[in-house]
């Protein structure tokens, strides 16, 4: 597969990952190509819309052929940067962080999740799936040590932008924020924000029209 | 506050939970009134976009007074359907089960749950803060019983499909959804999506860059 441009709009890369993921199932039940329509189909989208979004990034179908999925695959990898591994650590052992920890496909893709860490003493020294839980106050030296990148903030919104600002001072480029407030961070601090209220929100105001 | 459109675009409809906040913060710090500027300045928007923005929903400032902030707290309110309760359940009584049953914002803004359902024997009967979990056999009966509209789905994909179809045959219309799939539902029931894939590949994508 090509190189591809870069300038892939924030739209589509949204979309990546359930392309992705139905490419991974496809590879799973052996499948080797497809067309523009069948996975428009499977996905609920139009032929054409598979087409603009997979040309985005140099995935060109050929004509009578469709496109090869492993090849697919691989170009939304690492388009993604999950072709090689991020190490992370999760701050806030909750059963947020806890359900973090857990989570499947964060395993699968790359992410290698270095420690868990918290102030509650009864959390702290406990092992979740072979995952440490330190005190909080060991962070910086571990993100230092260990060059961690990313951070996934699972503290109650009263910690967040403190624990926030010590991740960055050690070195995190990339917060994941679970906590329900605005993080205030120097230019260049990638700051993803998994907003549970607007999604619930959003439901709300759906079963309400 | 006068009667608004409800032609209000998805856009603003999911910026609301922000203004949402920001005003509840600013009733908390006791604040009357607050003109466009300053809370643009507040929430990083310019004084147009939240002009247009509450022009949506008939939030008319006054020239030289501003917003009232208890008034348009009150609209965004009605507009999200928040202003009743909503009788949810929960299904899947695992970590992110537990997490969203904990939710601070949930439960404060009228989002009643009544239950949570499992299959695990060793979790059945447990209480999560006054909340029974039961077994998932249970859920049809206790969804018609209560008039349950709200299911929070938090089981594994491969069982998401079933309990979404047990959930709408039993009557609920709207389902908030943390398994990462894609629900098959019949036309009127509303999903919401929650998709941690997307917004940690995106993270990843920002990071790549």
């Amino acid at each position: 597969m090509e190189t591809f441009s870069k300038k892939v709009s924030m739209a589509v890369v949204r979309r990546l990952p359930k392309y992705y993921r139905y490419l991974n199932d496809l590879i799973t039940q052996g499948q080797e190509r497809i067309s523009s329509k069948e996975l428009g189909e499977m996905m609920g989208l139009t032929a054409s819309q598979i087409r603009q979004d997979l040309n985005c990034f140099g995935g060109y179908g050929q004509q009578g052929y469709g496109y090869n999925i492993m090849e697919l695959k691989s170009a939304i990898e690492v388009l993604l940067g999950i072709d090689h591994k991020h190490t992370c650590i999760i701050v806030g052992a909750g059963n947020l962080g806890l359900a973090i920890a857990n989570y499947d496909e964060f395993k699968r893709k790359g992410f290698e999740l270095k420690a868990m860490f918290d102030i509650d003493p009864k959390l702290v020294d406990a092992n979740v799936r072979g995952i440490r839980i330190f005190h909080v106050k060991e962070m910086t030296d571990f993100i230092k040590l260990y060059n961690v990148k990313i951070g996934i903030l699972c503290v109650p919104k009263e910690h967040a932008q403190i624990v926030a600002d010590e991740m960055i001072d050690a070195g995190v480029s990339a917060i994941w924020n679970f906590a329900p407030t605005d993080l205030k961070v120097p230019d260049g601090v990638i700051i993803e924000n998994v907003n549970l209220s607007e999604s619930l929100f959003t439901l709300s105001y759906l079963l309400n029209e």
